[in-house]
């Protein structure tokens, strides 16, 4: 059985945040037991799971990724829509456009070091909108 | 309650092709909710999820992935399958096996600009099976 | 339904490694169709699916992965836990918190030359907890 609903994230700036706190509020209760599935509805942000203490480590995943995937590389052909928008959108496949989290225990099962992350590529983007969906 | 059914690709040439409208085509009448997971058994191919308009985003995906990981770096120990193929392993990890997609209204719930590639990275691969499976 | 459980696994050298036919024995049957959605419970290793043939394969793949994402860059500001310990962070977010595996016939329907690695990237972690739920 599925239960689902979407949540829409205000906009945030280039980098990589925490946002576990926003998704357990809109969650609401869990079924005892399941997985949760969080699904982003764009293709210049993504959602992965990392540490959940130490701002210094979004800030280096968010350094690592500009310095793996740079801008204005010289190969680039899609550059119309701005020099961070190419590399924003192979960032967003490699971390990914959902991430799934068992359920135990009516809560999210995450690790205790743990966090959900959403990546931010674009330099000013809108509010991102992620669904939901929550099998038991 | 899961569906599920097996597509067989055609065999595509090295780089990343939206294949949204062939898995649709293929899956015909979806529940009205629930999730669809797209499993590609194969390990120097992969299937990400990212922009469906602009040849050129594939295009650049593909030579990225190339830069990031080039053929024939001197370290390589597994050479023996060709110099695409180490290569291809790699790339089809940090893209993914599979994909999660949600449901909603009866649809691939997918984003505006969102489209389902397959990213294949061998020079002469024959054709891909997908597996896919539709919770609900 | 959701059919979960837990499988603690010993402490693995930095690398990859085939963690196959131990997630298999820990499995015991399966029901007959669904879909296996196996996570780890860190943030400094990680899960993928690839080659299940040549050791060279997961050699190469370590290899692969340190120099993409090589220790002491002098960007760095999360150093504190040592200098295998961001580049970790990052590796585990690029090869992902999870997989998920068809189950078809009562197998985990991986192709023939795929099999589960784990992706630790710590020097001297201790054991990994999986949280494994199965879905049919």
């Amino acid at each position: 059985m599925t239960e689902e609903f979407d949540v829409q994230l205000p906009a945030y700036s280039r980098g990589f945040h925490l946002i576990t706190e926003s998704i357990k509020n809109e969650m609401g209760d869990l079924p005892k037991s399941g997985l949760v599935n969080i699904f982003i509805q764009h293709t210049s942000a993504a959602l992965t799971i990392n540490e959940n203490y130490d701002p210094s480590v979004r800030e280096d995943m968010a350094a690592i990724s500009d310095n793996l995937v740079p801008e204005n590389a010289s190969f680039y052909t899609h550059t119309m829509e701005g020099s961070d928008d190419m590399p924003a959108h192979f960032k967003a496949s490699i971390m990914g456009s959902s991430i799934t989290i068992p359920i135990r225990n009516g809560q999210l099962a995450l690790g205790t070091w743990q966090g959900i992350y959403l990546c931010e590529f674009r330099n000013r983007a809108g509010g991102r909108k992620l669904l939901i969906s929550i099998l038991s």
